[in-house]
């Protein structure tokens, strides 16, 4: 049977008979419909009856209805409410906007807006570079999409996307402490994106896009690293890029192979798969094929676009060629960020000993651990239910973090290899494991590490402004 | 002496000899140099001396610098540091994006991002609008402005604007518990900002426009509210406008005049001077004569643009004519939006008995309060230095607390009278006097009681949606 999990999980008031038997016969009504009691609650009581709050996590939605109906059956059970825990969670937003200063009287107003702010808008008009100190631009990042490619769920919308933004700026928050804004917009090309986000600059110290689809991403990207004077990243990308960077640095270690010397897998020549190409190749690699669903992506074959064209010159040095079950023969490293259950277990065991195999894509991977389980020297997932989970909440809390406190104009090449530096590291040496390659996503200490070598790299990049907050 | 003030306040950090004497030295140079000191902390000792920060209200910045002068000047002290308040109040901007809950596990992760929030992004997806319950959208407000007519500082662009506006978002949320995100355009014409907020509409409940110069804030206004479906408000006009009608509402109960008699002189014609005609109209007026740098406008001058044109054709129903001196005679009430020191305590006399002044341009009115004593009936001005502060506070918190709170879908002018009528009812019939003609911007409950008037006004107007926050 599936997992049950928090996200499927509900809240089941019901008024219990005060008799000995009926809570059991209620919890074993939830757990024969699928359900899992993790907490009950009393509410209050009036001696013949207890009231009584269950949480109950389910494997799915339709679980969380058969658990309702089944504890409407339980003889002795008034159910009187049914809360979905997860819409609870949302109910009005994610994300508040609040004062950083008390405004206690008439003099506090006074200094905060008029007449005391025309002072501070005046400092700024004469001194651009200032709205870096006196403004929110000092620690604000805009969590910038079109709706076009949100999760797993498709070109969804900007509305429907903005839940998505309001738990990434949660994040931010609560990993980096950087304030970031939801920025969902309805636009309908690359061209109004840009323009939309040119004419926001003047509030955000840096731009994290998110689930914007290929191309269209990394055409915006581009063009916004250009145009603007603060940092753009796309998270989708590079932040997928480097936490598996950091991973396989901490997985070499374990099979004693060098970045050099690998023969490495890439499934999804999207846009991160591109991204994991650029970092990888960065870090040293230097036989990087990338599959589609075509195959091999290399020089010879019809009708690839600039980024297979990319992926084909720059990061396929060998021309390897064929299916993606021929390239992975051989190989030392297999990086999945493509579809569900593209590889069985026989496949694994055709590629080198000491194998690698990151299978990243959600909420399938392209093979499950446990169909690994043997074959393989290391295995991370995208999942938190299993060991490596390659999350960016590793990487962009923290890159942004190092970005601002420095004032970095743009984010480089090097400052993503100290991200993934950073992160391996926070697994000390002699704890790196087959089961623990990259370090929780609650490390305490993981995002301000990131920071710390992402603001040495721009320094050393010399890409830093001399005002900061 | 000009009056000492917060905004130019400083902190200054002095050790100073432990003698008697050399603290009472150092009052009496500040004094001297025009500061006010308004309080001493000590921070340290070691016998000798003691340090000590003493906050400094002055008149102006250059005051602030012959405090400092003066201080280091004194026997016995040694200035240590001079803080200027207002940039340190303002250093890292005045507001700051935080969780609505705190994810203390993989449990609450899992249910505020993925897989969790999938499934909210699928029900909005689905019915769009929940994206009113499920989202920030249920309270968010975007404060935006494109920085051409920023306090009375002109065109300084939307980065120099930056301050104010989060001055805005402190406002709206310690006076109407809105969270409201500061939105500075970098845009060239009226098009290029309804387009952008357009694009934005998907975070936002509703839209206050700021600080945007006439003639475009016209155009904006009416083609964001037409293009929307949220309430759009510019609160240069109509804030000033509801306010000044409150204001307006009790100070007749004192001259004992009705609204439908009165000859009312605008001196005036932009924004805010064009709202103010509006809303008295609403409120039954008909004798209002706008007046600008030409004089009277009435229907055979030429040039008029089409709000002017509007002004003389609706608003001066009388016809009336001649310079702002010659129609100020015989009028009951003179509502100032323009430039300091139009008018001296000579025209003031030659106004109807119980003449009533609100003399609101910023920081110096039409006339000072000084030379309106004896000859008025009832004085108010923009200043918090006077009785009766005409401030926007008073409305715009409590009208976006309304319209959120039930659904609103625009800002009609009804919602406007009645948050007039929330606002004067605010000082209790029995305690209005020529001192009290408005609720202290720091009254407690004006906001609240502004918000359920709207919200009742927005439900008999029928402009709401079915689904709220």
């Amino acid at each position: 049977m599936a997992t049950a999990l928090s996200a499927y999980s509900i809240r089941l008031r019901a008024r219990i008979r005060n008799r000995p038997g009926v809570l059991g016969g209620l919890a074993t009504a939830i757990g024969g419909a699928g359900g899992s009691l993790m907490a009950i609650e009393m509410v209050a009581t009036d001696g013949a009856t207890v009231t009584r709050d269950l949480v109950v996590f389910c494997p799915s939605e339709a679980h969380a209805g058969d658990v309702e109906a089944a504890a409407r059956q339980v003889e002795g059970i008034e159910v009187l409410e049914v809360e979905d825990r997860t819409f609870a969670l949302h109910r009005g937003g994610k994300v508040s906007i609040e004062p950083r200063r008390v405004l206690k009287d008439r003099d506090d107003l006074a200094m905060a807006y008029t007449p005391g702010v025309a002072r501070v808008c005046t400092a700024i008009a004469t001194d651009p570079a200032l709205v870096h100190r006196y403004t929110m631009k000092a620690n604000t990042v805009a969590v910038v999409t079109d709706g076009t490619a949100v999760l797993g769920l498709g070109d969804i919308g900007p509305d429907a996307a903005l839940p998505v933004m309001e738990g990434k700026a949660v994040l931010f928050k609560a990993f980096g402490g950087v304030d970031a804004v939801p920025v969902c917009l309805r636009v309908d090309s690359a061209d109004e994106l840009v323009d939309t986000v040119r004419r926001l600059e003047p509030m955000f110290g840096g731009i994290n896009l998110e689930d914007i689809a290929a191309p269209r991403c990394f055409e915006v990207e581009a063009r916004l690293t250009e145009a603007l004077s603060i940092p753009v990243f796309h998270d989708d990308q590079h932040g997928t890029a480097v936490v598996a960077l950091a991973a396989l640095r901490n997985a070499l270690r374990i099979v004693d192979k060098r970045m050099e010397d690998l023969r490495i897998v890439l499934s999804g020549a999207g846009a991160a798969g591109v991204a994991i190409a650029k970092i990888l190749l960065s870090a040293g690699a230097h036989d990087i094929v990338a599959v589609d669903r075509k195959g091999a992506v290399h020089k010879e074959r019809d009708g690839l676009d600039e980024s297979k064209r990319w992926l084909a010159e720059e990061a396929n040095q060998a021309d390897r060629r064929g299916s993606l079950q021929e390239v992975l023969a051989g190989s030392d490293v297999f990086i999945g960020v493509s579809a569900p259950g593209l590889l069985g277990r026989e496949d694994l065991e055709t590629m080198a000993d000491g194998a690698i195999v990151f299978a990243l894509a959600n909420p399938v991977p392209e093979v499950l651990p446990e169909e690994a389980e043997g074959v393989v020297a290391v295995m991370a997932t995208g999942r938190s239910d299993y060991p490596n989970q390659i999350n960016n909440v590793l990487c962009f809390p923290g890159i942004f973090r190092g970005a601002l406190d420095v004032g970095a104009t743009r984010i480089t090449e090097n400052m993503k290899l100290a991200a993934a530096d950073a992160i391996a590291a926070a697994v000390p040496p002699d704890q790196v494991s087959p089961a623990l390659v990259v370090p929780s996503v609650f490390h305490p200490h993981v995002a301000s590490t990131v920071a710390t070598r992402v603001g040495e790299a721009a320094i050393a990049d010399g890409v830093i402004r001399s005002v900061v907050g």
